[in-house]
This record gives C-alpha cells, structure tokens and sequence, in this order.
C-alpha cells in the first residue's frame, strides 16, 4: 500500500481563513425573522443576544473569505490539523473496490468538532470585553468544547444542560465542571421559560430546543454577557469550514476527489463545515459531487420535516428562520444520538437541499449501531453514536460500490467519539435497543405548531 | 512562535524495529525464578504461559534491534506515529523559562500506549495459531487495548478485570465488550486461585495481582491458549520502545534533546518505553539527561520498596523476579491511579534505578490532579490520572527552573487520557479526594511476606 493510512497536514496548513459558503450561492436563504416585528433581523437584533462580531458574521453573506484571528489559530493548533484517513481496514472487511476516507475531528478532548467554532466564539466574546457567557448542550460535545475555550480564554460559563442528559451522562457532566463551567439541568428555576416550562411539565426530561430558550433568556437579562450556540447558525457553519478545507488539501495532496461526501446531520454543524470547500466546486459547476446528509429516523427533519419559517427553540424565544423543521415543538424519542435530535436544520443547509444540492437519508438506530460496532473492531475508533450515522452510510454506499463493481471515492466525516456513550453501546450489544420512527400523526402534530409566517 | 505544537512523524518514520535496551545494559537484571525449582526460568517454562515468540523475548537479553512484524506495523498506521507536541500554553501560564514537550499516546480508543504491546502480543498469538487468550485488567486500559487487538486479528479474550474496577467503571466495561472480548470480574469462580481467595475474602474487590493469578491459571489450562500481560515484563517495554524511538525522531528534527525525562511508573510499560533510545545514549555515556520515574504516595515501589525476589501475582503462581517490591501481599489505598497500583516494577527499570540511572519521586494523589486540571485547562487534553502524575513532576521541574532561571528541556510522557476517570474528577473537584501514605508498619507488614530467596 503506497498511499498512506493516514494524512496530517502541517501546521502552517491549517486554514488561514474560513470559507463562507454563502459568498458562493446564486441564491441566498430566506432572511430570519424577528418574531415581534415579522421583519427580518438586523445586526441591531442580534447584537442584543450574539457577540458583535458573530453577529455580524451571521448576516454576512458576500464575504467568501474571513479571516480566522491568530488567537483562535494558536487555539487550533493544539489539536488541528486533524487527521484524514483512508479506511483500508473496513474497506478490506466489506470487500469493495471503493476507497473510503474520512476525516476524523475527535481527537480532542471534546470529543468532536464542536471546538472548531467553539475557539472561535468565546475568542470574539472574550476580544469585547464580555465576561460571561450562557450556551446549552444536549450530549455534552459542546458543552465540553465551550467549557475548554473558555477556560482557556478566561470568560465565564453557564451550560443549560438537557435535564435528561445530565442525568444519563454524569461524566460527561464532571468533564464541563473540571473545565470550569457551571453547568444547570435544563428546565430550571432560574429562568422564566424555564418555570413555566416546570409549571406545565413538572417532570419533564427537557429538550434542547427548551435548554436554548433557557440560555438565550439568561444571557440577554445578564450585563456583559452573550449566548453563543454549536450549530444551526451560519457563523458556526463558517467556523466549520475549517474541516472541509483542511479535507481538500489533504486529498488534493494524494489527488484524490471525493465521488460521495457523507456527513451525519443534527443542526448541520459537521455536515456543514464537511462539505463546504467542495460545495464551492459544486456551485461554480466544476464537480458533480454528490453529498448526502443522513439523519435518524427517529428525527427526520430533511427526509420528513417541512421547508418553513419555524423558531429555533421551544420557548419561541428565537427568531425565525426558514429551515426543514418537524416543528418546535416536536419531541423526537429517546434516540441515543443526542447530537442528532433537534427540530430544524441549518437554513444554509436547508436551502441546498431544497435547491438540490444534497440528498439525505433517514437510518434506524440499530443499523447506525451495526456500523459503529464494525467500524470500531475494523479501524480501532470507537465512533459517537452522531458520527456512526455517516459510518452507515459510508457502507452502504460502499456496498453499493460492491454490486455494480465501481471504485468510488468515498468521504464521510467522522465528527467525534463514544467514549461517553457506552450507555447506548451497551443497549445495543444487549439486543435492548429499540428502533423508533414517529407516526405521520406525530409529524402533523409537529407541524400543526408551526408559526403562519411567509 | 517558529517552532511547531506539534509534530507528527510521516508515516514512513514509524520505526522499523523496537530497541531492546538489555543489549546495552552492562550488568543484567538477576534472572526470573521457577517458584517450584529455584531455578533460572527456562524457555520451556515460559511456553507454557506465554506464545513462543514472546517467550523468546522475554529472554533475549543481546539483541539489539527486533523487526517489527509488518502486520504489526500495519495495525500501528491506525494510531501511530503520536504526535510530540510543545506545552507552550502550560510553560505560559507557569512562567518558565523551561521548555516542556510531551509524547502523547492516549489518541487511540484504548485511551493509552497500552495498544503498542497489545497488537504486537495476540499477532504472535494468532501466528502461532492459538485461538484464545487470557488477560488481567485494572483501570481498563489494558483491556481495551488487548480487546481492540484481538477483534482485529480475530483471536478470543477473556479478561479478569479487578471487581472494584469492573464495578466502578461499568463504562470501560462496555468499551472492552463492544470489541467483542469476555469480562470476568475478580476473584471468581472460574479459577481455583479465585475461589481459594473468594473463600477467605468473599467481599474482596479485587486486585491486579489476583486478577493475574487467575488469567495465567485460567490460560495454562485451556487448550491452545496462553495469557499476556500489559506491564512489567521484558517484551512489552521492548514493544513500548516505539514511544522512545518515536520521541527521539521528533525532537531529533527541531534539535532538541531533553535535560529531564519524566513518566508514571506502575508496572513500568509507558516509562521504559518512553525512556528507551535517551537511556542507549546514557548507558553508552554520551548523555547525562536524568530519567524521573514519578509514582503515587500511595503505592511507592521504588522509593519505599524493597529491591527483592517476589512473586509478580498475589496468589504465587508467576515467577519470581527479582524488582522493587512491596510484597505481592501489599493492598494499596483506593488511590484513582488506577493503573500505578501494583506491588512491584518491571525488572529491567528496577536493576536501571538500582544501578543509579534512573531518580523516582512520589506523589500526592491531590498534587497529581491539581496538575491535570491545570494542565487540561491549558492545553485542552484530559489527562488520565496516571500520566498525570508525569504532568506533576514536570511542573515541578519547570518551576524549578523559574527560579534557578534555566532553561532546560523537559519531555514527559502523556500516556492516556482521562475520560473513563471522571468519576476521581469529581471526587478532587469536589474536594473529597483523601491522600493516602502507608505508614511503615503497613510497609513492614507488606515485606514480611517477602519469598526467602536470592
């Protein structure tokens, strides 16, 4: 085997600039709308909730590059360049003619991609003087890569934590606090969202769309503190984009060019930043790529979800943005990809879809855990259950590839590790798990909560 | 800042052999015992317990360089080179003029180096043909590694993990299942050993030592089946001297040599691999660099050991060897260190701090996670609270040198992380984390048990 396993870019290769999808569409996204006015936000708005370089990196639209400040790329360097790596084990054990690759973003200590934008946030915090910040997390990869840039850049902390997550992951908890943060179970007392969320469901395991609520309302009332979120928002898809750039130039290193990019997708963050260098060949016509976003059955907002104005939380706090949603207030199951559960999806994301610029699929939880548990025994990581869902997929189409004889270039992103989801492995080796796909009946009560707006 | 965070060797620098540092001892350690003759182990005794390419090793006490298998090798690209990288963030904060370097092995889903010997144990094993293995497990490390190597090579595991262990870390449990190997708690019922010491202890948690007793029983008599070992012996620090091959190649390539080399010492495995090519240097005398074996208060084999002939197993059934001991009877505190806990220490790093190249130093358990908050904080990876007892003293040593204003180079070895520890995190975090000396009646009482021999 000549080419390599593994590629590690040097580390004057890491990214001098993020790339801003958006810069690149013929068409941009609907604008996000202030709920109290109907009309679309404005930095004004935004500045109230979001830093104001963020805010004002959230509306950006024209600018194809920005430059990534030198604090955040010494930040990067403690764990970036990521490494890119060709999987001839599994490829090997599934005896196809295609070659798998996939960038593997969770050798860090949070587990995933999620410190990429997470440097980058509490750097811009941290840069106007702010002194606090708010956030919530559902499986606690934010949460933790939050807590580490903010140790690090010395701002304070507080995580809304998905009640039932915290319960279930008292580790993962114990990681955020031994970085610093404060971390409360969401809904809470110490919001008015959260009471009245309490009031109407006293014993309610929460949802991140009520933990973002929570947050939001606790940063605005707060002096000199902003809230900042992982995913969704068009600053953390341009944070991202880090991992695609770095994934071009290692490939083009080893000139090879991905036929398949496979990215699993819960709010669009590691899907997002995976496909975005090569989403720009694709806009200028130069590649015919395909790019698949697999989401859980349990939680189908692309496959099953409607393209509308929807708030981003469940509070009905945030503004509207027009994105492929199953409705705020829809619950998805206990679904062990916590990552994966959320109403919405990125609306830059959203509108490459319904432009059809990307494909998605919709996997049960137990075929994602098949294709984590062999991935793991093949190529020694032991994937998140968020990062087993492209896992999936990236076999599928390499068994694909094995039917019709067609060596195939195939990408997937491998976002993040287990280590604090042996709960969910041990469910599955135990033939416990159970695979859940709401009814159409649910779906419509979903929808029938979302906002007469546009 | 020129001089890189990190550095990860090409592919192609992943060393072709490992170092055997015997063959350029002057003197040899004194020969492993046949408890039942008194006799120098022989060839033939080992082959019972171990493969017989690993026994060869474990004897081979003149050659220099041993090929590393290339199926081997190949299972290395997964994981291998680990990046050297520079603490600038830490010697920051420390306000040192000490430049600190650190190897880290814990980016492999085995959480340490513990992998390195793994792999190259069950590929001997499965080129004998032997369908089965035994081993021990403690903190875990080791027993995830050896189930990631045998769900590769496809040879069955069964590992005995310490009951407190098995009980305290349900998760490090399930990691080791997911690859598919067998866990038995111990003491247990399946050995003789085991029910011999259920019977007078029947609510022991357990212990390494006793663990080992019934893998080793339980291997000798299974047909085609022998029992590894992650620690201690001859083979695995020639197997772990990829770390030292490694870290020599790196720093070779920005010309730095370190002034002060610093590992956590349990058995041995992670310090005498990392050590490995900087020790051929001084034992050839051409360095001075001092080697500092760092090892907690609580189980202080080389500075309040004994350099004795024991047992390395608590029921008596393994050779003796001639180590720094506290007796094969000595139960240590419940000190989170999980894997420092053994009564003695490879011979081969015994006979070096015996012969006066080598210093120890022991530490607080509090001390040692005060230094893996601090250093998580700044430089973003979770220690495991092994290594972190490395991290301690290397702090220590670059304080030092901020008073004396040297500046030295100090390289300690990052052996794992932390995430299944979260648990001892707490623990320090919330202030209920005891430090525990034995007293030397505790001492006396540990030697008393002591083998009349050599």
């Amino acid at each position: 085997m000549s080419a390599p396993y593994r590629i590690y870019l040097d580390e004057d290769q890491i990214p001098k600039k993020w790339y801003n999808v958006r810069a690149d569409m013929s068409e941009q996204h609907d604008p996000c709308l202030n709920p109290a006015t109907g009309q679309p936000v404005t930095l004004e708005d935004l500045k109230h909730v979001f830093c104001d370089e963020l805010a004002r990196q959230e509306l950006d639209a024209t600018t194809r590059y920005i430059d990534i400040p030198e604090p955040v790329r010494e930040f990067y360097k403690m764990f970036r360049p990521a490494p890119m790596t060709r999987a001839y084990n599994l490829e090997k054990a599934l005896g196809t003619p295609a070659k798998i690759y996939y960038k593997f973003e969770g050798n860090n200590t949070s587990g995933s991609h999620k410190l990429n934008s997470a440097a980058a946030q509490v750097y811009y915090a941290k840069e106007q003087g702010l002194t606090s910040l708010t956030t919530e997390t559902g499986a606690g990869q934010w949460g933790t890569a939050l807590s580490m840039a903010s140790a690090f850049f010395g701002v304070d902390l507080t995580v809304y934590m998905v009640r039932a997550s915290a319960e279930q992951k008292p580790y993962r908890r114990s990681v955020i606090e031994t970085f610093g943060a404060d971390i409360i179970p969401s809904p809470s007392n110490t919001t008015d969202v959260g009471r009245a969320i309490l009031k109407e469901h006293p014993h309610t395991g929460g949802s991140l769309g009520c933990a973002i609520s929570e947050a939001v309302e606790k940063a605005v009332k707060t002096p000199n503190c902003r809230y900042v979120l992982g995913s969704v928002l068009n600053q953390v898809l341009l944070h991202q984009s880090i991992i695609g750039l770095e994934s071009k130039a290692a490939l083009d290193s080893i000139d090879e060019y991905p036929d398949i990019i496979i990215g699993c997708a819960g709010g669009g963050s590691n899907l997002g930043g995976l496909i975005s260098s090569y989403m720009q060949d694709t806009l200028k016509g130069t590649s015919d790529t395909r790019f698949i976003a697999v989401e859980p059955a349990s939680c189908p907002s692309l496959t099953r979800g409607r393209y509308a104005y929807d708030f981003c939380d469940t509070g009905k706090i945030t503004p509207l943005a027009r994105m492929y949603t199953l409705g705020s207030q829809f619950m998805p199951s206990a679904d062990h990809a916590g990552g994966l559960r959320y109403h919405g999806m990125s609306p830059i994301l959203s509108k490459l879809y319904h432009d059809g610029y990307m494909e998605a699929v919709a996997v049960p939880q137990t075929k994602v855990f098949e294709a984590a548990v062999m991935f793991a025994k093949h190529e020694t990581i032991l994937p998140a259950p968020e990062s087993a869902h492209a896992i999936r997929t990236a076999i599928d189409e390499a068994l694909a590839c094995k039917k019709t004889g067609e060596e195939k270039t195939i990408l997937f992103g491998l976002s993040g590790t287990g280590y604090f989801d042996m709960q969910a492995y041990s469910s599955y080796l135990a033939g416990s798990m159970a695979d859940y796909v709401p009814s159409n009946q649910e779906l419509d009560l979903g929808f029938s909560h979302l906002p007469n707006v546009g």
